[in-house]
C-alpha cells in the first residue's frame, strides 16, 4: 500500500462514524415468532449500556437511534435519556417516530383517510421532532409504513395529497438545524401498495414538503436487481440525500448484517458517496445508520461485527485511486476503470485498521476482546432475572 | 355459453372442493405487529364455528386444515375435535405440524445439529401423524422452515441427510393411506438459506424419503416471475404433486386472497390441471387448501370471497375447450391456443355458478348473505367479552 | 350491464385510441438470432399498409409510431411520408430517434464522455424533432440505452449532469406543441447502470430539462413485482405522466402482446387514468403506444390481437363504479372497494364492442376477418420475392 | 498467511483449470445490435489463436469450449480442429450443439410437435456427441432454448415427455466415458415458458434419461435472489453436478465477466465445491467453463480478466479453515462460521499467485503482459483487412 493510500484510509477511519438502533439490542423476529436471547436490552437503560459497549470497544459508533415508542418511557424526560447516553460514553442519534404499531393505523397513518388518525399520526411527528430537537439529535427519521393489501382498496393520489399535506405540518414546526428524513420501501408491511415504495416517490414527496425534507436510504429496501449505488449517486448529485439505515439481503427486507450477503454493493455505496466527495469537494456529513433485526445473532456481538464490516468497506472505498479513475472514465477504458474498484476493494486494509486502532487505544480485535470482557454474559443473568421479576415472557404466536 | 361448456361448469363445481385453514380465522399479522378483530378467532371451537359458517355459505369448504400447536388443546382428544368439526358441518383436514416456534428450534427443527432438537421435531411430526389418524385426514402437510441466515453458518449438505434421516424415521410410521407433504418457500424466516427451497428440493427429498412422500405447492413460496403453472404441471407429470396452499402476493410470501393481484396465473395453474386431468383421464384428488393471513380483511368475509375467487376460476378452467387447444398446440397456432385460455379466462361463468347455488339451495351471493346474518357482530361482541374475561391482549411489540 | 354502465362503456370505445408502432411489423428477434416471416414488412411502405390493415379492421389505431433510422429513406421526404400514411388510412404518430445501434454509441449516446458523440446524437434528436413538425405528431418518444457493464466504468453523476445538457438543447428547439417523452428502462442493453434507469431518474431529468418534457411509461420496463398503476397514478398527480408503451413480460422487457401474461394489471393501470379523468375531471389526452417485439407471432395478426385486448381492457376500466368505489375507499371497506376492481375487469364487455363495431361498420371479429382478407397470404408471397430480388438474407448469427 | 495455508493456495492454484468459450472471441452484442471489434475473432483458426494467448498468459486454461455450428467449417475435419488447437497449446473442451438459431427452430427443438425437427435436433446431437469423442472432449453441453412465448401456446407435459424421449436417443449413442450435460436458464429466448427453466427441471430430466446425463449450472441462469450455491451444494450431494458455465449478471443473463457484480457468490460457489472435497475426500473433475458476452469489453483483456478473477475466487476458497468451520457450524456459532468465509474472501491471496506464476514461468501480470505483446493490435489489423475482403460487414438492425 501507497504511502497516500495509507494516508486516504487513516483520513477515512478518523472520519468514518455509524450510528447504532437501539431496537438492535432488544429481541426482534419474524412474524412467525423470536427467539430470544436471555442477554437481549429491555429497557432503554440495557439498550444504551450495550450501546455504550459497542462505542467502546469500535470506537466510531457514538450516537444511538431512538425510537419514540419504545424508548421514551414517562418516568424520563428527554434530559434523562441524554444523560442516561452520555454516561454510557454516548449522544443520542435520530429520532424514529413509529406510525405503524397503534391499532389506530390499521388502514395507515398519514395517509388514513379519517382525519382523527391522520392528526393523531402528526401529533405523534411533532412530539418527534420535539424530541429531537431535546435531545440534540436534529434528525427526524420517518418510516412510513403506510400503504394498502388490496388493489382498489385504496385512492392512490389522494393519499399522496394528505402525505404531503400532514408532513408539510410537521415540516413548519422543524427549527432550521432539523432534518426529517424519508425512508421509502417496496413492500411489507403493505402489501400490494406502499405509499412511500421507492425513492422517486420520497424524493417528489421531499420536494413537495419543503428544504428540510430529504430521502432516507434504507439499502434492503430496493426491488431484487436494482442498482442501489446509482440512487445514491443521484441522490448525492441532488442534494437530497438525507441519510441510510445500513443492512443486507438476499430476497426482501431481511435486516441482516451490512455487507453479509453482497459486500461489494455495500462497498461501491460507499465508493460513490466518497467519489463524490473527492470531486466536489464537498463535504459530507452524511449520518450513517444501522438498521438491522439480529434475529439470532447475539445482539451485541451482532453489532459490533456489522460496524466493523462497514468501517473496513469504508476504508476501503477511500482507497480508490480517483485520479486513474476518472482518467480511465473519460476514455471508456472500461477494464481499467473496474480494476481501480476491484483492486481498492480487495485490498487489504485490516493492518491499518489496527495501527488505527492501537493509536486510539482499542483492543485490536474489538470483537474477542467484548467476548473476553463476560460482559453479555453478565448482562444476560441479570436480565434474565429481571424479566422473570417483571413477568416479562416473550411467548408469541403466529396465530 | 354452448351446452357442453355448461356441462363442464356443472360438473367442475360438483367436483371442486376448497379446504380452509383453521389459522385463517385468528389474528395474525407482520413482524411489524397484528391489527387485532374483535371477531378473531380465539380458540379451536371459534374456529371451527367460523369455518363452518364459510361451508354453509359457499358449500364446497367442508374441511378444516388444523395446525397441531394451535389447535389440539390439552382438555380435548382427537375424537373430541372431529365431533366439534362435525357438529360444524365440517371435517378435520390436512394436520399441519409446527416446527418454527418453539424456542427449540432457533437454528432449525429437522435439520439442527442438536440430535435432541431433531428428536424432539420428529416426535412432533409422529404425534402429527397419529392425529391425522385419529381425526381421518391422512395428510400431514409439513412447512420446514429450517434454513440459516448467513454464509457459513450451516453445512447445508449435512443438512439434507438429516431432514432425509428423520423425514424416513415419520414416513415409516405413516400408514398405506397417509401421505406426507413436502412444502418448500424460498426465504422467510431463513434468510440465507432455506433447507427446502424450491419444488426441487422437495422433490429430491420426497424420492429419498419414500412413496408417501410428495410435493406441496404454496403459490406464494416460488422466486419473482417463477412460472408456477409450469411446476405444477411437471409434478403431475411425475406423479409428485401433494397439494396446494393457495394465496397470492406481489413480492414475497404475502399470503393476500387467492386470486387478487394475479387471477390469470392462478386460472392457468387450475387450467394445468384439469388439461392434465383431460389427457390422462385420471381423476385428479389434489388437496386444494387455503394458506392466507388475511391481516384487516374481516377473517370469515375474506375466506368467502378467497373461496369464491377459486370456485370462479376452477370453473373458467373447466371452460377451456381442449380439443381445439390440443389441435391449435399441435399446429403451433400460437395466437389460437392462447385465445383458447383466454376466452374460458374472460368467460362470465357466474350465470352457472348462480344456477348451481339454487341447485344446492345456497344463497345466491354467500358473501352478502353472511353479512346478513350478523354472525359477525354476534361473535366479535361475545369474543370481545371473553377476551377480556381471560386477560387476553393482542399487544405486542416489534422490538 | 346497467345503462349507466353501457354508456360508459360506449364513451370509453369511442374515446380509446392506440398507436402502433412501424417495428412490430417488421421481423425482430431476440439476441440469439430472429425468426424470419415471409410477410413481416421490408419497408416504411409495408409497414404503413400492415397498420393500415390493422386500422381497417379494428377502427381505433388511427396513427403509426415511426423509428427515424429505419422508416425515413433518403428518397422520401417527411411530406412523402404523411401521404403514404394517409393512404392507408393512417397518420404518423411519434418520432422515435435511434440512439443505440450506430457504432459510435458504444459506450453511451446523449452521456457519452466524448463531445462528438454526445453532438452527433444531439443533432439526431433535433432532426427527429423536426420530422416530428413535419409530420404533425408533435412527440419525439426517447428511448436512451445509454448506461455502463461494469462497475466503476462510468462516472455516474458526470454522465447524468451530460443528459440534462444535452436534453436542454434539444428541449430549446421544440415548438410550443411539442412533447418530448423520456423512458425509463431498468436494464438491457446496459447491464450495470442504466442513466435512466427508472420512473423517479426520468421525473427529475424531465423536470431538470424544462416543461416540455414528460415521463414515458414502458410497462415492460419495471423491476420484478414493481407496482406500475402506482406510479401512473403518481405521474397523473405530478402531471408528469407523457405516454406508454404497452407491452407485457413475466422477467424482463419480454415485448409480449399487451395483457398476455397479466391482463389484471393491465386494467389497473387503465382504471388509474381512467379514475384521474373522473376525480378531477381532465380530460386524458395520453399518447397510448404499443410497443412489442412479436417473435414468433404473425405481425399483423399479433398487433390486432394486442389493440383489441387493450380495448377491451379499457372498456372494462370505465365500468368500474367509481362513487361505489371512493365511497367504500373513504370507510376503508377494502373487500368493497376490491370488488369494484373485480367486478368491472371480469364484467363481460364484448357484446358491448360488437354493438360499437356494428355501429361502426367494423367486422365482428377482426382477427376472423382480417384473415378471411388473405392480406397475409398475398404480401408474404410479394415481400418474399422482394427480397429474393433485393439480396436480402435475414441470416444472423449470435456470435 | 499460515503455511498450511499457502500451502492449500498453491494445490489450489495447481489443480484449478478453467474453459474458454470460442464464441467468446468473437462479435456479440444484444438484440438491440452489435458493436464490432477489429480484434473479434472471425473463424476458428482466430479463436483458437486468441484462446492461445490466453493460456500461454494465465497458463491455467488449457481447453476450449467449441460451438458446433460456428466452429468446425466444411473444410476441416475434426482431427484438423484437435491440430489446430494443439498448435495454439490448446485441447478441444466441451462442444456445444447448437438448437436454437436454424429457422427450423422457431417453436422448439427436441421439444417441438413436428417430428421432422426433432429428429434434425437429435441428428444435430448424435453429430456433436460424434465430435465430442472425436475431439477427446467427451462432454456435450446442451443448453436448450426450447419453449413458448404464450399461454397455452405449449403443451408443457407433451414437451417433456418429447424431450427425455429425444435425450434417450443421444444417450444411448453416447460411450461410457461420454457426458451429457443439461442446462436450465429461467427465461430467454422463450418468455413464457423455457422446457428446462431450473435445476430441478434439468435433474429431473436428466434422471429419467440416463446415467450419462448431468446438470449444468450457468451462474446467471437464476431466478433473481436464488441461493446457487445451495443449488450447487445438493447437485455435489446427489453427484448430478455436470460442470459451470461462469459468468455475472445484475439482472437477466447478462454475461459480463465472472465475480464482477457479485464477487462473494462467486467465492461461495467455489467454497461449496472446496468444502465438498474436503468433507468426503472426493477429488472433485468439475469442468469449470466461462460462457461470457464480452459485448463491449475487448475480448482477449477480458478472458485473462475473468480467468484471473476465477482463479483468485477459488483460491480464497481453499484458505477457508475447515475444521474451524466444520466445529462452529456444529456449534451453532454463526458469527465464528460466517467470519470463517468472510476472512478467507478477504484474505489477500494474490502474493501467492504471483509466486505461483513465478514457479510456473508465467508473467506477473497477465493482463499487462498480454497488452505489451501487442496481439491485439496486430490481428486487429490483419483482421479488419481480411473482414473487407471477405465482405464482412458486421451492420445488423433490430428491426
Amino acid at each position: 500500500m501507497t504511502d497516500s493510500e495509507t494516508q486516504k484510509v487513516h483520513t477515512a477511519l478518523d472520519n468514518f462514524r455509524i450510528e447504532t438502533p437501539s431496537w438492535g439490542f432488544a429481541d426482534t423476529g419474524t412474524r412467525f415468532g423470536k427467539f430470544l436471547q436471555d442477554g437481549a436490552a429491555i429497557d432503554i437503560n440495557d439498550k444504551l449500556a450495550d450501546a455504550g459497549q459497542v462505542q467502546a470497544f469500535t470506537g466510531f459508533c457514538p450516537s444511538v437511534a431512538l425510537h419514540v415508542l419504545w424508548d421514551f418511557p414517562e418516568d424520563k424526560t428527554p434530559g434523562d435519556i441524554v444523560k442516561l447516553a452520555r454516561k454510557h460514553g454516548l449522544r443520542v442519534g435520530a429520532i424514529n417516530p413509529n406510525l405503524f404499531q397503534d391499532q389506530l393505523y390499521k388502514y395507515g397513518s398519514l395517509c388514513d383517510r379519517d382525519q382523527a388518525v391522520r392528526e393523531a399520526a402528526v401529533k405523534h411527528l411533532l412530539e418527534s421532532a420535539a424530541l429531537s430537537k431535546q435531545t440534540g439529535s436534529q434528525i427526524i427519521a420517518i418510516w412510513l409504513a403506510d400503504g394498502s393489501n388490496y388493489p382498489g382498496q385504496a385512492n392512490i393520489r389522494w393519499r399522496k395529497h394528505a402525505l404531503v399535506e400532514t408532513l408539510r405540518t410537521v415540516h413548519e414546526a422543524l427549527s432550521a438545524e432539523q432534518m426529517m428524513l424519508l425512508e421509502y420501501k417496496p413492500f411489507e408491511p403493505a402489501f400490494y401498495h406502499t405509499d412511500l415504495a421507492d425513492w422517486g416517490m420520497s424524493y417528489v414527496v421531499a420536494k413537495e414538503v419543503g428544504p428540510k425534507a430529504r430521502v432516507l436510504v434504507d439499502t434492503g429496501h430496493h426491488y431484487l436487481s436494482q442498482n442501489v449505488e446509482q440512487i445514491v449517486a443521484w441522490l448525492l448529485d441532488t442534494g437530497m440525500l438525507g441519510g441510510f439505515h445500513f443492512n443486507d439481503r438476499r430476497y426482501a427486507d431481511d435486516d441482516l448484517t451490512f455487507g453479509s450477503i453482497d459486500p461489494y454493493q455495500a462497498f461501491r455505496i460507499f465508493h460513490e458517496i466518497v467519489f463524490f466527495g473527492w470531486e466536489t469537494g464537498q463535504e459530507q456529513q452524511i449520518p450513517y445508520m444501522i438498521d438491522q433485526s439480529h434475529i439470532d445473532k447475539p445482539k451485541i456481538e451482532a453489532m459490533i461485527q456489522t460496524a466493523i464490516s462497514a468501517q473496513e468497506l469504508y476504508a476501503k472505498a477511500a482507497v480508490v485511486d480517483h485520479e486513474k479513475l476518472v482518467r480511465h472514465q473519460e476514455r471508456n477504458e472500461q477494464i481499467d476503470a473496474e480494476e481501480c474498484l476491484r483492486k481498492a476493494f480487495f485490498s487489504d486494509i485490516r493492518p491499518l485498521i489496527l495501527e488505527w486502532r492501537k493509536r486510539h487505544r482499542l483492543p485490536p480485535d474489538p470483537l474477542a476482546a467484548f467476548r473476553e470482557s463476560n460482559y453479555e454474559i453478565r448482562v444476560a443473568k441479570e436480565r434474565k432475572a429481571r424479566r422473570a421479576e417483571l413477568g416479562l415472557t416473550g411467548s408469541g404466536s403466529y396465530a
